[in-house]
């Protein structure tokens, strides 16, 4: 498998000394911070005329662009949501005796650009030379987890020569452009302008979308240079700071910027409001604002950290994505979800995907406050009418969950997906158990998730049909998790989770007859229901004993991935679509992510039996693929296997194994090596309220440690090839099983101590 | 069946009193003339300010619009050709006592218009008031036959009041608009203008299509009105023409415009060849040019009329689809093809289709000179090159003719489509084997169709696969004719076609030892196709004997159309495509279009079968579904379906049956009502040879009369209740079948004459 890989390895660091013009968009995504609010890629301040990806966004700040398809089909959306590139508020041109800097065109040495993960501070410096002298320049920069409306930077430019002339030009720039805008529009409109701020707005649309509007202040506190000039125009403000250095002397700048939006306060407080923060966060020093920043991301490391021993790429790459899931959410606003590409790119247009559900809510569950999860859930509750309109465009009762959307809305338009990957819907009953599971808490359930559940198993049950002749209920048209299958007939993994849902709501609806009633489910709907339970048509094949990813799927020329030719992959960008439909190969788990989810109904032999069949075909062309093969082959004992794959989704980006990261970073995709890590290599499982751990050690790791909440308490597990312990580190008395051996943590600091059992390779 | 009736039941012409404002478009589509080279919608000479669509098009001249898709997938084409919407060059402007007539907003009495389709004349009158002052104008105009470059109009104004101002102003605008653009560009660019000539061309283009060259000369001569003025600009050229007239008084203007293309001439030359023709032209006077038109027409008539007594508005359809159709395309230039909207709209891109084979081919046969066809076919051979780089895109063997083509390379870009209807290949190879069976002539199956056939036959046997579980043969993931189902395994007719073209290849390259080493065919390639005819997979249910139209069709909650709430229909504007995609309903003949193309292999008992199987399901939502179902309804006695067939095809456009005919009519299925009547209702075969009727006198037709060419013979076919007669007309001795009896003509002018035989219903 070919990779790049522009970074050192550092176990809190993604550092380098190059600048890499050649892979500059790959190298932004990689450098890219956020702190739930807002975020950007790793762009300069200063001018970089070559190749690259300006973007900076604000989370929930979005556009309905209006669709573009080829020809149009009935029950399509009319517009897809898109988070927008917000103006360019990091822009900080720096000129050397009157000529501007180009990072892109000048000659620059001494290059050295760190991401400090730990602190969330990313950090450049270099020296370059323009009209005969030399400076050294050093920038740093900080989206403040403490004020979320801040983001800071700090350049300081000292002189390598006598006598340099250095202008500062701090700038507001609203004519931004997006990559993945249908119809090459631009998006923003000027409010009101002043030397240091900009307000702008979203264009009128024509969906009733609310138009958006971002104020942004800057306030610039510098050291030997003094203010020259200042320019304000419609779309962009600027002001120039000028000074005279000796040789040794130092330049400083401090650009803090606030972003307010309309999300947040009236369109016509927006301005105000940015200035009121802007004047509080002026009080402060940028030290104090660094610090009280740091402290934030070290309280949250404190909490999620993984510790792996001797493997410092698998070390780094672990960090990497947590600090990226976080940067992107921690759950502190509830109109918020996490979009596949956070804020490092605009590629799936930065809305809500069912990846949340399948992938998000087992990762915060045990590293954050219910809460956050809870907030997840509620986000999907609040959105219930929309998927209940979804399910109508569809001309189907029910709800029916959007693939993509801000509002509820469906945003996507391929039929295959947006009418098809149904799927999604089951994801969203799943999470609610999953909540419900893991934290024994059924007030969320009782409260609101009924109303869900009972929107979802309306829909399905209008979704499947009756098969007179095999006395059957079958589900056609649909599209699985393997997006390199469309519109097929009885996905096994559909058809289960359809059913699964059925059973939850029906079980579900035992513990509030209240529900029942005002949800108006009758007697006769609950016994449609459990005829589609007792009669669903699951595909499986007798000969090869597995269960089939979808009617005919065995008829197809059935081969391994082995057998192919390396230049054909990955299938995406060499083969035609045609030949990847016709084809046997899996783009990601498929009737494996079915087994993943309902593991405790199937037995090892069963799990490995489909396990060998569909891993082999399996081409992971999707970054959600590789954490779902890895826990299950943890669980069947193929450790090399697990490895493997964690390698592959740990550090996905890092190493840009799918080609795609100067795009964005696969964010949703990161809960993957957690998983793998937790649920894989620890055998973490909780099933009926009973905790349980089956921990193994990566043969080329010495140690790993991590954290988990769990009802109240926060555990800490170790693993050493001696030794695994787990600790009870807050919380009351706690019942869980390792190795299938009971054990009981009656206090703080009490700990399950075994001796790590060998696992067959 | 709902529909709009615009026009008055008349058996030569199109006519109505009335002014649709509200249905504007679809009166234009209807009123459409053409010439094969050019054409144009019945937009109005002068201003017409309501909803219309204006469009004049000529023949060939395309430009490559960029795809417009929602997300992209590989092999998808970069462009969709257009025929587009060349200059407005039919404009007439009059002004009475100064003020201009806006057909819209003026009040119009005595409104008349008449589309001569004996004569391929159009022709309008009505009185205005404008002023206080009232005028009647009388408008005709045609695109000749017997000078392709050349329209010509003629207005005359009438005062009906005294001292009336008449101003007429000739236009030619190249400032015009593409409905069917994908970004909303504009196509054309000036080249050169003059008083009376505009020169405008294509813009570039990125896909290396040569750009096209427009020119236009007009001539305008007038009576009582003399020249005051003329305004050029870079896209707009007229003319204005002054009078007074006294009441009674007639003034007169005929705007000849000849048209010539860079198609024809070297773009340098566009520009002097329309002079030259003007010229030419204008030796003649409008009577001259209009009888030399009108004989043509007669001609054609002579040829091709269908005479049906008894029921008027049949006659009108049959009569009218012919004229469209004719007007299309007669064959006089094998760089073109049969566009399904003709020169009546932009819908579909004016492109080629696999229409024009399945659909087109036979009446060309029986209608023209055999040239025609060939024609048809040599286009197709033409295009071997691209369409082997069709088949490479999509990573396979052999030759993949495009869905929708000017060049041969494909336009469309729906994966469900472009990559999985590939049955259209089969359809090409079917033609080859019509023209080869009608004719007799077998040169052109062993000089060019040969090298069509090979490449078919390769793609055919790269895009089944082996299914070793089963050994058998097996084609997955296609569309059939009926679109409303998609990706589909095995659909039984694009499986039958398929094997149908590896026989009928490798039996025509016994006929040319010398094709099979031109072509390199080897004993290991025959191999392949020979055992991929002996195995391959048709699905067949025992339980209902039918040929199933694919895999798990039969899974499908089936019922009739007849169980719909009428309010659902059409479906296709109804329900949204998933839910068409997991219905049972048809849209067009699939099994049946198989059935049809090869009768002679199924038994009557067979056809009924399937016919009774399939036919409750079709909605007919093609417009090319009624004709193919209305003749196997009389192959099998049900004569009241395929007279009810009939009407649908026949008067599809002057009904509006499919509510979309103001986007232009639907040329390529106006062959149905003749293939109803001359294969369907006479029951004519042309098998091994063999040419055979088993005429049938649809109950409310008194008589009916048709002609065909067949192997150098012009026969007249005439039916009524008491008598079938067949009389060579011209040609050879020719032996027949009538009701399955062997009758001779021996010499021009004897008859077989039979007593019609019964037929159940």
């Amino acid at each position: 498998m070919s990779h790049t890989r522009l970074f050192e390895i550092d176990e809190w660091k993604v550092k380098t000394t190059k600048l890499n013009k050649d892979e500059r968009r790959l190298q932004e995504s990689l450098t890219s911070i956020g702190n739930g609010y807002m975020g950007m890629r790793g762009n300069f301040e200063e001018t970089y005329s070559g190749d690259h990806h300006q973007g900076s966004y604000i989370g929930g700040v979005w556009y309905p662009d209006k669709t573009r398809v080829g020809w149009w089909k009935n029950g399509y959306p009319e517009y897809f949501g898109k988070v927008i590139n917000t103006m360019n508020f990091i822009q900080l041109d720096l000129l050397v005796d009157g000529e501007k800097v180009d990072l892109y065109r000048d000659k620059v040495s001494d290059f050295e650009m760190e991401l400090d993960m730990q602190h969330g501070i990313l950090k450049r410096s270099y020296v370059i030379e323009k009209a005969g002298k030399a400076v050294q320049v050093v920038v740093e920069r900080f989206v403040s987890l403490d004020q979320k409306e801040l983001c800071a930077i700090k350049m300081e430019v000292t002189s390598l020569s006598d006598e340099v002339k250095v202008e500062l030009i701090p700038v507001l720039d609203g004519n931004v452009t997006n990559e993945d805008s249908n119809y090459d529009e631009k998006f923003w409109l000027p409010v009101s302008q002043g030397t240091n701020r900009l307000i702008i707005e979203t264009k009128p649309n024509n969906f009733g979308i609310d138009q958006f509007t971002v104020g942004a202040v800057m306030s610039n506190h510098v050291t030997n240079v003094e203010k020259t000039a200042d320019e304000v125009s419609e779309m962009t403000v600027s002001e120039t700071y000028t000074g005279i250095l000796a040789i040794g002397e130092k330049a400083v700048i401090e650009k803090r910027i606030v972003l307010t939006t309309s999300r947040d306060y009236s369109k016509t407080d927006v301005e105000k409001q940015s200035q009121t923060i802007s004047k509080q966060v002026d009080q402060l020093s940028f030290e104090e604002l660094r610090m009280r920043h740091e402290s934030l991301w070290l309280e949250r490391w404190k909490k999620a950290d993984i510790e792996i021993g001797g493997d410092p790429a698998a070390q780094q790459g672990i960090r990497f994505n947590l600090f990226q899931l976080f940067s992107t959410y921690y759950g502190e606003d509830t109109r918020l979800n996490i979009g596949p590409k956070g804020f490092t790119g605009e590629k799936y247009g930065g809305a809500t995907y069912w990846d949340t559900e399948a992938y998000a809510v087992p990762l915060y569950l045990a590293l954050a406050d219910p809460k956050v999860t809870e907030n997840l859930l509620t986000y999907r509750h609040d959105q219930l009418p929309q998927a209940e309109h979804n399910a109508r465009q569809q001309g189907l009762k029910g709800a029916l969950y959007p693939m993509v959307t801000f509002t509820g809305v469906e945003c996507h338009n391929e039929w295959e997906i947006t009418f098809e990957e149904i799927h999604r819907n089951g994801a969203m009953a799943y999470a609610i158990y999953n909540y419900t599971n893991y934290t024994g808490d059924e007030s969320y359930l009782k409260e609101k998730g009924l109303d869900v559940l009972v929107g979802i198993s309306r829909f399905w049950a209008d979704r499947v049909h009756y098969n007179r002749r095999k006395d059957q209920y079958m589900m056609h048209g649909v599209t699985g998790p393997n997006e390199y299958e469309n519109n097929v007939n009885n996905n096994w993994y559909t058809n289960k989770l359809a059913v699964w849902t059925l059973k939850y709501t029906l079980e579900s609806l035992q513990l509030s007859a209240d529900k029942k009633d005002s949800l108006q489910v009758t007697d006769q709907e609950t016994a449609k229901w459990q005829d589609i339970m007792e009669k669903m048509y699951y595909p499986y094949d007798e000969e090869e004993q597995v269960f089939v990813q979808h009617d005919t799927f065995l008829d197809k020329e059935l081969r391994p991935v082995s057998e192919l030719n390396p230049v054909d992959l990955p299938l995406n960008q060499k083969w035609s679509w045609d030949k990847i439909l016709r084809s046997p190969f899996i783009k990601q788990a498929d009737v494996l992510q079915g087994i993943y989810f309902f593991k405790e109904m199937y037995t090892l032999e069963e799990i490995e039996r489909n396990f060998d069949f569909y891993e082999p075909m399996t081409v992971h062309e999707s970054s959600l693929s590789p954490s779902i093969h890895a826990i299950l082959a943890a669980d069947i004992g193929k450790m090399d296997k697990a490895v493997e794959f964690y390698a592959r989704t740990a550090r996905l980006d890092l190493d840009n194994y799918n080609n795609d990261t100067e795009d964005g970073l696969h964010i949703t995709s990161m809960t993957g090596s957690w998983l793998t890590i937790v649920q894989g290599f620890a055998g973490m499982q909780t099933v009926n309220g009973q905790l349980s751990f089956r921990p193994y050690l990566p043969k080329n790791w010495t140690n790993y440690a991590f954290h988990i909440n769990y009802r109240g308490r926060l555990l800490k597990i170790s693993v050493t090839s001696e030794e695994v312990s787990i600790v009870l580190l807050e919380g009351e008395v706690l019942k869980l099983s390792v190795y299938d051996e009971s054990v009981v943590l009656n206090d703080v600091y009490t700990s399950a101590t075994k001796t790590p059992k060998k696992v067959t390779n």
